[in-house]
């Protein structure tokens, strides 16, 4: 047993990744240790280095789709156990304890955030991402990868794809919905690339009728590849009268700052749902009461998952044989592969492969 | 039988209410004549013969929270017989074929609105509403009133009544419910007023925790008459970090243009519900994506309800004893009412009685 990592670690703002040793968190009884097989590349990995959210703890290792294969495990870990392999997303312990923790929706702790990395447990250890040869963890925050499903598949699952999946369950898309899917291509924030693939994948294997949605043609080779049963240009009137009042959900994963309600409003059924995951800078415009009112639309927001829909979501992509759109990379070019995600390559993910 | 009603009707903007005869609509096979006995007065009454919302067609007679006895039904009516109290709300007919009227949502038509007073039938038929004798419409949209409520605390249900009791209803309302409730008092915009007064009567009745809410003091006194369990002032920064996050859900019945979302933004729970059944002039502010995100908050609006709602509404209303705050005037009267819902008398709504 070792209590050290060796990751790829940024050691200031804007310095490639380096090789380092760092101190895992300290050992407890919820722990699992893993041996990390993959990690996928998210733009929050991206935005943290940037320090784009605030001061980056330097040196910081980055990724929070991590998979690897358990190693050790604490006393009281009960959902996955040495051998196994187990899958790690952005979110990497919670309070346990206050009404959201204890109702299950530990992604919205009130009380503590700890991310997978740049974060600080309340022992004050920092968290260490998954660009690195090891993790360790909360064993609650550990998801048993289903065995057919390869680990370079499922690593990006852990946060885009969740991120994607909880609003269409959440909002109980099935057979009879027409799902809208915003944000297919290459977005102005990286950091939400491939939240789009993800909701073309998931709202089809849930049985829906899935359009893409873009403001000109330019993804609708992508949607179609995908599998979208249509694609709408939302500046093509013709487009938009075809589906007029047709979508019962929208999943808004990346949408510019020329967004307008009132192009959604005439989109979607009554009692539809627009679903924001995105996070853009800019803010969504003013509503008009009486447009909420007329159409009983609902507008939402939503946060990765928690342990139970992380769990359930990597069971029904396996059941479902969701198959995602990724590049891999060796782990040692994780700086060619910074650069080609900044560069806006992905369709739609990179992974990268120990 | 007799095809005329005679109704206190509005001849021009800013005349008094006369009594005129004018034409019930054609009959047909799904009619239903009511003898009026009461008509609930409702703020739309007084937006429309002001014209507040485009031109009123004159002689026009106003009034959509009818209830009488029924006194005739055609063949195809099977919801409700001669004899039985028969109550209608604000919409008379929807054209029962689109995909929205087929899926039970006819308040939503995507067709045809026409609404119990001030409207067209497709075949051009004038609609008349409750301030009146006689009443004739679309037995698809009357309602049974149930044995153990008087016709007079009936009659508000119908379009209040409905409005504050769908969302609540929509959102699922139960025991464990903390529900905010906005626009208790004396409104700027006449229409919503008692809507709050329903929406804590419904959400008690469902056995939710029910708060009051406004922004100053004065609504305290009426918010614990009508039984909130609490009242929050939200300037009041104590009052605010009581219930921090503590709201499941929000009923939005009238607010100030000083509205800020982030008021509401800290009283809702992870997963709350934000539900507007207000239509001032002005608009809801911006929304800032990561607000909607972290909290996995939902904003929605609700019209009136389906038929199906409505019946529900007030057997539940019934079951629940639920007893409105009204004034009744006599129906010739109904000068001196309309004086004094514009001056903002109503605690919570009025009445008007044959």
């Amino acid at each position: 047993m070792t209590d050290t990592l060796t990751g790829w670690a940024a050691t200031t703002k804007d310095a490639p990744l380096v090789q380092m040793q760092l101190p895992l968190p300290q050992w407890n009884e919820h722990s699992v240790d893993m041996d990390i097989s993959h990690c996928g590349m998210c733009g929050s990995d991206i935005h943290t280095l940037d320090e784009d959210w605030g001061p980056t703890a330097f040196p910081c290792v980055v990724g929070h789709e991590i998979v690897g294969i358990v190693t050790r495990v604490g006393d009281k870990v009960a959902n996955i156990k040495v051998g196994d392999r187990g899958g790690v997303g952005p979110l990497a312990y919670s309070c346990q304890e206050c009404d959201t923790c204890l109702e299950g929706h530990q992604n919205c702790c009130e009380r503590v955030f700890v991310g997978t990395y740049n974060g600080n447990y309340p022992n004050g250890d920092k968290s260490f991402g998954g660009y690195a040869d090891k993790w360790r963890g909360d064993g609650r925050w550990v998801f048993k990868v289903p065995d057919n499903m390869s680990s370079a598949d499922a690593s990006s699952f852990f946060c885009a794809g969740v991120t994607s999946y909880a609003p269409l369950k959440k909002f109980n898309v099935n057979e009879k919905s027409v799902v809208g899917v915003l944000g297919l291509g290459k977005l102005l924030f990286a950091c939400h690339r491939g939240l789009g693939h993800f909701g073309v994948l998931f709202a089809k294997a849930m049985g829906a009728t899935v359009i893409g949605l873009s403001h000109n043609d330019n993804k609708k080779e992508t949607a179609k590849e995908l599998g979208c049963d249509d694609y709408i240009n939302t500046h093509n009137e013709f487009d938009l009268a075809r589906y007029r009042k047709k979508f019962t959900h929208i999943l808004c994963t990346g949408t510019g700052s020329d967004f307008q309600w009132s192009t959604y409003y005439n989109l979607l059924h009554i009692n539809g749902h627009f679903m924001n995951v995105a996070a853009p800078e800019w803010k969504f415009p003013e509503i008009i009461p009486i447009q909420f009112i007329t159409q009983q639309i609902s507008i939402s927001g939503s946060a990765a998952g928690s342990p139970a829909t992380m769990q359930e979501m990597i069971n029904f992509a396996a059941e479902k044989e969701i198959k995602p759109w990724i590049t891999t990379y060796k782990m040692s070019d994780v700086n060619t592969a910074i650069s080609d995600l900044r560069a806006g390559k992905p369709r739609f993910r990179f992974v990268l492969e120990n």
